[in-house]
């Protein structure tokens, strides 16, 4: 090569050692209005791996955890994983034909919607039984990705995995682009999440933390060990459940968290623990418009896990923690509005 | 800058782009003899790194996962972990005044080897429990890492952590170098082995996948969460447990497994289900000058947990699993050797 081809090439690739993520990209945060929840994103990241700012995270100890349903992606009328199960009872009703006329599977196979949604925590467990366990997690991972790549879902009629929501792509990626690891931390399953989880949220399966069934492994004849799924659950990811996984699978505490209901307060509480930079921040789904206005929601006990209550919103401003107006911080929710 | 200084610049940020690591260390393996195991190692680093080779695995999926006692660091005449607990009963015992007269705990007190030697499960699990539960996850690490400095062993005097062995620490640096993640899956205490892996594997904590106890979080008053360690256990990561464990903390299968006993068996199955490059690979401790010699040992059943018994040695011939003799393959066992 010439001399000044050279040149050129050795000042481009010193650009590329030096340039920093966040200046080789003007605007990280488009879907996001300006706002105080834009502005505090930013400046977390930039407090955090500023060397001279005393909010300084070393980039091995730089973690994020992020809630999914109803934080990542859409989780009204119902989670994505209850549609998958119910679709997974009418797939598998022909090697059970007792199903016909055996609650709960019945009203699911008649698609009984008013009796579907009359479910108690008993039915939903047998449904969950019957549609989650007695495989090995080969085949239940086939079975989600089967469903995902072939369901739509009742409003947008697209695949649920068009159903995240942009922004939160976008700080998915502006913090890994600043060295933080993102993990999931979702009360939903963790072989159901680590399925779709790379493709849509460039989260790969070691970072997809989840409620989890205990496995068991078989040594199969062809002498290949495969690991079943039984109906033992080892793991229940919410609430107290987030942080005490975060620390099973990390052994570290967060210093950015993500949620958007009561399930995620010890999550965030837990990050807060981090020091003074750190971001709690919790999605409130006040957009009917564009997607569901179902927060902050009056005379529910405080306890209530899965919703945005008016007490957790009380919280949030009395900790600090960042409240996100879907409907006034985002410019977009989803990739494919027009 | 000149042009020929930049000319040299740019050829040489080149070469650090392309050199791979291999090129750049002309011995990865400089304890190991020449010998079957060795070449073994090297081979499957080649194969699963070419991308033109049948047994290449992509970057993203490359994951080997290591035994610690016996396997990276000395586990005779005791486990370390064990020495851990017995040390920590005296360092306790001013709380517990009962105990110099109460069973298992008076036998420790008074250094009485041979009552200690008979101790019964039971007796182990009370020490356990007396010595690791009941404190927050913080406070436990600190305990272990203060031991760790104090602590020194009863035939080199040294610290525990310099009883590694440094044939091991060059695979996972050849490993880690061709973009393998280098997993710990240990029967010990995950934060046991969490407060020194960093240091002393090059291995963060998130790596470390361990037997655990459940933890439980409280909101302490001064508002920063923390975890308590309760008397039970989550995760018991021998013989099964260890698949199992992988399987929960990464939704992966291990491409290497390295073990020495037949706690490990399970593991080494698992990672050999991955394809036909697979390495699975036992240490066997044959060498009683340099560190010591219980292996293949006879006459022990085949299920007994944490010994290289002789129908684990048959085993690994039939299945073509890499057997390490200390004795013949390695040059060096610790890095303090003249």
């Amino acid at each position: 090569m010439t001399r000044s081809i050279a040149v050129r090439a050795a000042v481009a690739v010193a650009a590329l050692l030096v340039a920093s993520p966040a200046l080789a990209q003007p605007d990280p945060l488009p879907s996001w209005n300006d706002g105080p929840a834009r502005r505090a994103i930013l400046a977390f990241v930039r407090d955090t791996t500023d060397p001279a700012s005393p909010a300084f995270v070393r980039p091995e100890e730089r973690l994020a955890t992020f809630d999914q349903d109803g934080t990542l992606w859409v989780e009204q009328p119902a989670y994505a994983q209850l549609a998958f199960a119910l679709a997974r009872v009418v797939e598998l009703a022909p090697n059970h034909p007792e199903w016909k006329t055996k609650a709960p599977f019945a009203a699911v196979l008649r698609g009984d919607r008013e009796a579907m949604a009359r479910f108690s925590r008993k039915d939903l467990e047998a449904i969950l039984v019957a549609t989650h366990t007695g495989m090995t997690t080969g085949d239940f991972q086939l079975a989600v990705k089967g469903w995902i790549a072939r369901a739509r879902d009742g409003r947008w009629r697209r695949p649920y995995t068009d159903l995240v929501y942009q922004p939160m792509l976008e700080v998915m990626r502006l913090l890994r682009a600043n060295g933080f690891r993102t993990y999931i931390v979702t009360g939903g399953g963790q072989d159901f999440v680590r399925s779709f989880a790379g493709e849509v949220y460039g989260v790969p399966p070691e970072q997809v933390i989840g409620s989890a069934l205990a496995t068991s492994y078989v040594h199969a004849r062809d002498g290949r060990g495969v690991l079943e799924r039984p109906a033992r659950l080892l793991l229940d990811d919410n609430e107290a459940g987030k942080p005490e996984s975060i620390h099973l699978f990390t052994g570290r505490r967060p210093q950015a968290a993500f949620g958007n209901s009561t399930g995620d307060r010890q999550m965030l509480e837990f990050a807060q623990g981090s020091g003074p930079a750190a971001l709690c921040l919790l999605v409130l789904h006040d957009d009917g418009a564009r997607e569901y206005a179902y927060g902050p929601a009056r005379g529910l006990p405080a306890s209530k896990v899965g919703t945005f209550t008016q007490q957790l919103h009380d919280e949030a401003g009395k900790r600090g923690w960042v409240v996100v107006s879907m409907k006034e911080d985002w410019k977009t929710v989803f990739a494919f509005e027009p």
